[in-house]
C-alpha cells in the first residue's frame, strides 16, 4: 500500500499521538527516565495501515497495544530526530496536534544537549510534558 | 484553512463516520426512519477543522456533539449522493473504514430508488445497517 504524503498528515492528525513519558526508574542518573514516544493506534482489522506507516518511515515496530488494537510505536530517539520529526516539519499538522508535535520536537532537541541529565533540564521537560496531550482524557 | 484531498482521506479514515440510523417514527409509512449521516467529530478546540471541511463539500452543519466535542455532520441526501460519496468514490479511503463507506452509498441508492419505502427494502437497508460500524464498541 502506497501513502500519499497529506493522507499521511491528514491520518496523523486524525490518529496519532506524540506523548512525552516521565517514568522513576532507578538506574538513571537523576532516578527518572524521559521517554519520548510517537504512537498511531487503529483497530486491528487495520494492521496493515501500522505496517505501511512502518515501511514509510522505515523505523518503529507494530505491536498489541490492548485488547483488539495494534500500534505502531517509534521510541528511538535518533529515528523520531531524523525521520519523524522532519516529515511534520515540513508537512504541517491541521489539527492542534501540531502543538503538541512542537513540544515533543522540543524535548527531543534538549534531550540531544543532554539535558535530561541536568535537574534543571529534566524540570524543563517535565514541565513541558505535563503540558501535552491535555484533550485526550475525554474521549479521543 | 486550504485542505488537501489526500489529507481529507486521511483525516476520514481516521475520524470520520458513515452512519445509517434506523429508528421508529410514528409518521413514516413503515413506521420506521432511515437516516444516513456523514459526522466527523472533534474536540472542540479543533472546531476550525469542522468549519473547514463544511466548506469545502458546501454541505452540513457544525454542531456540539457532546461535551467538549463538536461534529460536522451531513444528513441531506441528496448532498451526500452528490457531494460526500463522489469524493470518496474518486479518493478511495484505506481503511476498513471504506467497506462502511460502500455500505453507505448502497443504502443511500437503494433509498433513491424508494426502496425504504418497501417493506422488502426497508428489511434490506436494515440488514445493511446493522452490519456497520461493528468495530467501533471498543473505543474508536
Amino acid at each position: 500500500m502506497k501513502l500519499e504524503t497529506q493522507w499521511i498528515v491528514g491520518f496523523v492528525d486524525g490518529e496519532g499521538c506524540f506523548h512525552v513519558g516521565i517514568s522513576r526508574h532507578e538506574d538513571m542518573r537523576l532516578g527518572v527516565q524521559v521517554l519520548p514516544e510517537f504512537t498511531v493506534v487503529q483497530h486491528e482489522r487495520d494492521v496493515n495501515i501500522l505496517y505501511a506507516l512502518k515501511r514509510h518511515f522505515g523505523c518503529g515496530v507494530v505491536r498489541r497495544n490492548n485488547g483488539d488494537r495494534m500500534a505502531w510505536r517509534v521510541r528511538d530517539r535518533q529515528q523520531l530526530l531524523e525521520r519523524i520529526v522532519p516529515f511534520f516539519m515540513k508537512h504541517s499538522l491541521k489539527t492542534k496536534k501540531k502543538v503538541d508535535f512542537l513540544k515533543f520536537r522540543k524535548v527531543l532537541l534538549l534531550m540531544e544537549k543532554g539535558e535530561h541529565l541536568t535537574p534543571e533540564g529534566l524540570e524543563k521537560i517535565q514541565a513541558i510534558a505535563a503540558s501535552m496531550n491535555r484533550y485526550r482524557a475525554s474521549g479521543d
